[in-house]
Order: C-alpha cells, then sequence, then structure tokens
C-alpha cells in the first residue's frame, strides 16, 4: 500500500449513534468554502437527529432511496418533480419567503412552481396569450411601481397560466416550440402592462408520479387553487416571482403546494362594470376584468433586507455566526 | 367551479416563514398511516428548520434540486449514486446501526454499501471467489456461532470484494452476467466456511458522479479502508451485513463511508505459520490468512432489542410517542 499516503484528517473509527454526527462534521471541516461548510454542518445534524428521532429502519431508508431515485429519474426539463416534492413539503415557499422577506408595501412573493419556461414571446399590450377558445375571457390590467409609488417602465413582465382544462401547454406531448397560454408585456412609461387572456382554473398538480403517490398516501389532494403566474424583471430591481389567486376559490385554504397569501387574492370584475372600459381594451362587456398593482422592491432594498434578516439569525446565534454577502457562515471563517 | 368540492382539510393561507410548518403538518395531519404521518411530521421539521437556520437562498435551492436531479438521473441497478449520497454523509452507517442495536457479544454491522448484487453463485468450500491472477492470494477461514457460543450451519455466508485494481466487476462495462470476486458460501455443521480470495486492496468510490464532485468541493478523499464484504443469512437469525477491514491500512480513520468500526478490524497471518494448514487447504504457506468468528443473534434476540431501543427514545420523549411493531409512532395514533 506505499502508493497510498494516510490522509490528512481528523482520525475516526468505532462509530456509533452518537458519534457517528461529530466524525462526519469533523471529516467535512476541510471544506475552504465555509458557506458550504455551514450548509453541510447543518445538513449533517439534521439528517442524523431525524433518522435518531424516528429511528428509521432500514427497509424505509430502502424505500425512500427508491424514492429519491423516481424523483430523479422522471424528471426532465419540463417536469420537475424535484421542485414538485420541495413544494409540496412547503420548502419552495419557505425559501421563497426567506430570500424575499416582506418589505413595506412591497408584492409579497410566492412559489415559482415546475411549469415556467424561458421560450414566452414577448408580445404587445392587449394581446391574446392564450389560445384555448374555450377558456373564459379575461382582460388584465396591472400596474408596477416602486414602493415610492413611482411607476417602473420596461419592466419585463412574464406570464403564464393553464388552458381551461388545467394544463399548461409543456404538458402536452405536441407542445413543441410553440409557448401557448404565456407570453412577455412590457410595462410602458405608466408602469401599466394589459393584456388578454382567460380565467385561471383550479387544476391538480402533476399526480402520476412518484410526488403523486406520496400525496395519495398522505391523504392529501393534488389540487392548486386558480391563479395566474407573474415574474417581473428590471435590471437595478429585485426579480419577483409571484402569482395572484382568484378570491373564493374551492381550494384557496389548501393549495397542494402553500403558495397563496392574502396580499395576492383578487376579486375580478366584469369589464363592462366600469363605464368605457370595453371600447377602450376593444373587449366585450362580459370580460372578467383582473386588476392589480405591483409593488418592485430595488436589489438594494433587497440586498439590506436579507443582510438585516441574516444578521437577526446570527445573533440569535450569540456569536457563532457571521454574515458574509448576505449568506451566513461560521464566525470562525 | 362546481365540479370541485372543498376539501375537508385543516384551512391555511398568508403563509410566512414562521407559520408555514405548522400548516404543512397540518395538511399531512389526515395520512392514515401513524408511522408515515410521524415521519413527515419530523421530516417537515428538519428541512423547514434547516432552511431557517441557514436562509438558504434560492440560487443554493436550485443548486439543490439540480444536485438531487444529477443522483437520480446517474443512479442504476448497479451504480446505486442515491446510497453513495447516504453513505458521505454517514447515514448509512447511522440506519444500520439504528435497526441492529448492538447487542451483547453479537458481530457488529456496516454499511452494505452500493455493490452488493443478487447473482452471485453458491460455491462449495474452498473455492477461489476471484478470478484476478494478479490478486495477493487470500485464504479466509471463519466460523458462525450464536451468541451462546454454539455453531450455525446452512447459514449462507455473501461475499463481495474488489479486483486488485480496486474495482467490483460490476464496474466494468463487460461484466455480462459473470459474477466475479463475489460468491455465496455455505456454513457446514460445524459452522465453519472457507473460501479462498484475494487480499483487499483500498479503493476509490465512484467519484465521477455527483457525490465525487460534492467530495472534491468539501476537500475529502473518496477512498474506502481495505475490506471485504460478508453478508450472512439463515431464517430465524437476523440477517447480518457486515464487513471486516484490514487493520493498518492508510485510510483505516478516515474511511470516506464511515464503515469501520474497531471490532471489524483484522490482522492478516500468513497460512505457513500455523503447522499443517497449508496442506490441509492445499494452499501455498506464503498465502494470506483471514480468520474470523461471526456471531448472529436470533430475529427475535433483535426485534427485542429493536423494541427496547425504540423504547427508550418513546420513554425520553415524555408520552408524545409509543412503539407499534418496533416502530416509533405518535402516541394518539
Amino acid at each position: 500500500m506505499a502508493q497510498y499516503q494516510r490522509p490528512d484528517v481528523p482520525p475516526m473509527k468505532d462509530l456509533t449513534t452518537e458519534n457517528i454526527t461529530d466524525n462526519v462534521q469533523a471529516i467535512n471541516s476541510n471544506c475552504p468554502d465555509a458557506r458550504l461548510r455551514f450548509l453541510l454542518d447543518r445538513l449533517v445534524n439534521h439528517l442524523h437527529d431525524f433518522a435518531r428521532e424516528t429511528r428509521l429502519s432500514i427497509t424505509e431508508w430502502e424505500a425512500t432511496i427508491k424514492f429519491l431515485v423516481d424523483v430523479g429519474k422522471i424528471s426532465t426539463d419540463v417536469r420537475q418533480e424535484f421542485v414538485l416534492l420541495s413544494d409540496v413539503l412547503g420548502l419552495s415557499l419557505l425559501v421563497d419567503a426567506i430570500d424575499h422577506p416582506k418589505l413595506q408595501n412591497a408584492t409579497e412573493g410566492t412559489v415559482l412552481g415546475p411549469f415556467h419556461t424561458t421560450d414566452a414571446h414577448h408580445v404587445a399590450h392587449g394581446h391574446q396569450i392564450s389560445n384555448d377558445a374555450d377558456g373564459e375571457p379575461l382582460l388584465a390590467i396591472c400596474t408596477v411601481k416602486d414602493t415610492h409609488g413611482m411607476p417602473i417602465s420596461h419592466v419585463a413582465v412574464d406570464v403564464w397560466e393553464t388552458d381551461s382544462k388545467g394544463f399548461y401547454d409543456v404538458q402536452y406531448a405536441d407542445r413543441g416550440d410553440k409557448p401557448d397560454g404565456r407570453a412577455i408585456v412590457e410595462s410602458d412609461e405608466n408602469g401599466v402592462i394589459f393584456f388578454n387572456a382567460i380565467v385561471p382554473v383550479p387544476y391538480p398538480i402533476p399526480n402520476d408520479g412518484p410526488v403523486g403517490k406520496l400525496l395519495e398516501k398522505l391523504k392529501r389532494h393534488c389540487y392548486r387553487p386558480s391563479h395566474m403566474h407573474f415574474m417581473l424583471k428590471k435590471p437595478g430591481y429585485d426579480r419577483l416571482i409571484t402569482a395572484l389567486y382568484l378570491r373564493g376559490d374551492p381550494f384557496e385554504t389548501s393549495d397542494a403546494v402553500f403558495g397563496v397569501k392574502e396580499s395576492l387574492i383578487v376579486d375580478l370584475a366584469r369589464v363592462g362594470s366600469t363605464e368605457g372600459l370595453a371600447e377602450k381594451y376593444n373587449v366585450s362587456p362580459d370580460t372578467k376584468l383582473l386588476t392589480y398593482d405591483f409593488i418592485l422592491i430595488t436589489e438594494e432594498e433587497a440586498r439590506q433586507a436579507r443582510e438585516e434578516a441574516a444578521q437577526r439569525v446570527a445573533d440569535k446565534q450569540g456569536g457563532k455566526l457571521k454574515v458574509v454577502g448576505g449568506l451566513l457562515v461560521p464566525s470562525d471563517s
């Protein structure tokens, strides 16, 4: 064995259920990336505590390994089963809320979900983004402002929704490179965007895979309440990923992926209820009307909010952690 | 929306970083399987605490999702990358130790590892299980006894090891259905098994996949110390998955998958050092000699040990948990 050099790591041997955690931490402690070291430290602690607290059996461990392999195997660019798993465990909503602390009057974020694509077309105001003739017509008129109430122009507003059957375009095998039910609209000098779409409907998240089977075992339904997704982007502003939900939806208080927030629930009106609107936007008076004022924060405001929130966690840990670049790392790094 | 019925689950809305955990638990609380409900409860708690404590960023979450998908994608029946991930995080060793509490004088278990197969041939005593002519010859003479020292016959002893280059047969593309470096030997009426093999060598765990890349980032080496795997099975006895490690190996105290235990380390002798042994077993006196006495516990002893260990965890939780079928479940289930 002359060809092998004894590695320069803390020695360990004779591992037990009690000392294994410290030993794994010790061998990971050579990691030069302080943030990664911190993440692994916390991950290993929680993973081991989970196994000890539950006394996870080998049979259950084997089933979990198989489940995770299946989740990976079924995942593709258009079917993000691991994102879905994170969604149904409430992790996606939590991470979004952590990374985007609620700030003053700014619009709250919510889960991205697995159906955003990067191939939506830029369209002009008034465009009908859905080709589904069975959908109930909807006119959306929104504004984009900053936290001081000033309109923000040239914000790329990425919108996506299902068809009237509750399916996104990417869930159809013949979708090819023709996006449907999605588009990017740019805000004008008054911060306004408007476009035609269809009234969102509730829909099941994909339930024919391992995550769907898990929900079944948990006796959870797999529905999301009616909503329309929005992603707002402009250099200098914190990217906002959010969605608007229709009030009164049967799944409003039991969203399978925990995305609903009170501030994101809207009441649809009728275009005809407002004098002159149908003519101005060239739609039938029966068309449903969605209005919303999005409020963006700047990148600098977001950076500060994250920094402050991280510092609050560090303070609670009494000197063990510090904040570098907005992220928590061990103080001794 | 007349076709949808409002589900009968606890209502939730307006989720924050603080109340999301209780809300996810509430919606999972309809699960009729008490054990699954308990596992999910603890999993969600740890997962959310991990995200809150580290303030996991969306970028880090995205990188984790991609990592997990990659781990799933590269996994096959002969490349168990999720098992490997569990191994390098110390989880596999921990779960084995939990499921097989150390009992009296019984042989300790250790990690199964990702290279066990189910197609090893049953061979007669004295068979050479390795076809690698470059390997250093080894004669293994072992016994299998119960905790009272009585020999156990008809135990199927599944053995597997790498070749002299540190690769298992399944790591060669042309392996096909011809197992090599693995076999099943059955104990005789005296509890004895003996077979020929080659002296184990240290080897790297597969490091060309996502788990290997993680170890690189952590500045961890990917070597396992020299060892030979054993799985011992007989109806009525607790299946023992273990391995024997060679004393003095350079990686003895830094095993990449945390498998080494003091009681499983052996000193190899020379067959020629014992009068008459070379002639009796028809090998050269220079052949290395591995001897070990395995001690199995019965299924009933294992069941009792698990039950008692689970009860100790339940007692610590002061009435919140109870033990059913050896597994912890909530008391109110």
